[in-house]
């Protein structure tokens, strides 16, 4: 009864962000695009940018929670030596791919204007690939199993790795000193647990999950470990320095080859859920009215550009032994900045390092780099596309 | 990387409250008391009581959630005609239901020392069922198709728009006059909606459903149609004034007769991973500090006495034809009062009626009352339990 006074916002928020974001997908599916890039523009629309319906903040721990599932799904459907067979790559692909996007983000935003430390940052929000937004496009093409997307995956957990530590240097520098022990420690911490869970987990949960799930009396007992191993590798993720997603995705993979099928559903009805929530809240994070000015909207546009461009050519450059059609695949992969960058923005905005400007350019760089990453994905795969219904992973 | 800095708390509030809840479940069920008893001591323990690891506040969104998949899951395995069937059992179940308590919750408490409309407030708190807890349990018992069972989730409907109707009259009291038309206002659009969605929602669902789907182009397209609907109805109804669990409810015995088993699969999923935080978040919202004063403790205590045995003589009566088999064990489903009682009891804080010490009683009797019922459950039904394994439905 009364539970009406203070549950009404929640169920008219999720009403308003799924139903625009499934609908304005459908229109894109409409008319040839992708899906995920009517999601996004639905979170627009309700945003500041637009009509101002939606609170950004209304929905960020459902939108937290959607990036969760949909990389621990994602983690599910890969096998952790399939990683691991395409890891030199991977890690030239991630090099390269940080160390263009900040070369190229500092070059522009200081002959742009800005200050040292506020192109710093710029070039450092430029560097972290937002995996979700490619393992969104590759699961609903069906395409995870492919060599340029084994490949993208892995190079975007060392980009993470690698975005961790160029982050932690330039806020050193911005905060006047840098401690090269405590960068050590940094990375040092991320890298070991990043490389422990991936070498032992699967084995460890092989031969630790079915011994757990014998005593266990309760129903969905084997879901129920699954969710356990989620959030606490999210959680040591996040406590070793690297995204709480990354140990999300580490946790499926772990799981990938002991779990039932019964896991999966169940996992995939909550990513069919919370995803919608999570490509709207990027879109939620826009406001258009930032480039109002003339040379902000110029300034953004380049960066825009040089986001795109920097990522092509760093990481097409890194997978180039594998020929131009894999190395276009890749490098549009990595593409999409998404919620990484902003977050890195909103750090140096914390810091009062960058300025208000800066901000609302980095914001829209990540929103445009995700709405042009699916568009270059589907062109760039176009040749291999499986009919959705072959598909072993769908999630829209 | 950096999204660590802000999705720090997300994981590890996620892991305390699911894990706990699942732990503690599993070794209530050991010592054969329901799994559902240590969920909610879970909270307990999490909360302001014992440890005070987690704000209720930090996961308040899940539980609502949590409670509307409950609901609207229920709803998915029950049949409109099935409920119409004992409609008239059920409409005097919850009649009974609510005179009694409220009753006896104002004698008490004015007993007690409480003013007029306090004890008022404490008595409209102790009238509507928390639904909720007894679904929960008989789903994991496999008993929703039992005849008591659908009385219970008949009454309980019926219960929470009279329920409704006693808050509008003791608020309007409180505020010093009643306004009738306000009141007959309320009170016929909660039951024409309630009337409307239960006579022509499966009928209108079965109809226009396969219309839409047939023109979705992405997958999962039934799922995307039932969350639209279900957060729909949720939000209706609470703008008609039930809570919006009736409306989750409604939507999911609108769609029962005509969803794939896919959609109980996902839905299930979140279910399974949102019940946790519903059950915690009761036993979160207790503090046992304020039963200190020998005078609250006695006087809670008596208010709690009172909540399960008004329920179990009114409801029990208003069963009686049916045989006392039967009518304890309607009487016993109606007991919980959980989140709806708070609810009530928050709404009176807030108008500056009632009391801290009334307030935390009616906690301390809502998470009782809670505590109690699915215990006075498996008492009532021990003697047609399924086993787990047959059961149609697990939500645990």
């Amino acid at each position: 009864m009364a539970a009406a006074a203070h549950a009404t916002s929640l169920p008219l928020a999720m009403l308003l962000v799924f139903g625009a974001a499934k609908i304005l997908g459908e229109i894109c599916e409409a008319l040839r695009m992708p899906n995920i890039v009517g999601q996004i523009i639905a979170g627009v629309i309700l945003g500041p940018s637009a009509l101002g319906l939606v609170q950004p903040a209304s929905v960020r721990e459902f939108a937290e929670l959607g990036v969760l599932f949909l990389l621990f799904r994602v983690g599910l459907e890969v096998k952790a030596s399939d990683l691991l067979s395409v890891g030199k790559t991977a890690t030239i692909v991630a090099t390269l791919g940080v160390i263009v996007p900040l070369a190229m983000g500092y070059a522009i935003y200081r002959g742009g204007g800005g200050t040292n430390i506020e192109s710093l940052f710029v070039g450092a929000a430029m560097v972290a690939t937002s995996v979700g937004i490619t393992a969104q496009v590759l699961a609903s093409m069906g395409l995870l199993s492919a060599v340029a997307s084994r490949i993208i995956l892995a190079a975007a957990v060392i980009d993470d790795v690698l975005g961790l530590i160029v982050l932690a240097v330039v806020s050193s520098i911005a905060q006047g000193e840098v401690n090269y022990l405590q960068l050590a420690i940094t990375a040092g911490l991320s890298i070991l647990f990043t490389v422990l869970i991936f070498s032992i987990g699967t084995k460890t949960v092989g031969k630790v999950l079915p011994k757990v799930e014998r005593k266990m009396k309760s129903g969905e007992s084997q879901f129920t470990i699954a969710m356990i191993l989620l959030f606490a590798l999210a959680w040591l993720a996040s406590q070793a320095g690297v995204a709480a997603i990354i140990g999300a995705f580490l946790a499926g993979v772990a799981l990938a080859e002991t779990v039932h099928h019964r896991v999966h559903d169940l996992a995939q009805g909550i990513t069919e859920l919370l995803v919608p929530f999570f490509l709207a809240s990027i879109g939620l994070a826009l406001d258009v009215n930032v480039l109002r000015d003339p040379a902000t909207l110029w300034l953004a546009a380049a960066i825009t550009v040089a986001a795109v461009v920097s990522k092509l050519l760093g990481c097409g450059l890194g997978a180039w032994p594998l020929g131009l059609t894999e190395a276009k695949r890749i490098g549009c992969g990595m593409v999409p900045r998404g919620e990484v960058g902003m977050v890195v923005a909103q750090i140096g905005a914390t810091m009062g390092t960058i300025s208000q400007q800066a901000y609302g350019i980095v914001v829209v760089m990540a929103v445009m780099t995700t709405l042009i990453a699916p568009l270059l994905l589907h062109w760039s795969f176009r040749s291999i596309v499986q009919a959705p219904e072959e598909a072993p992973l769908r999630i829209e």
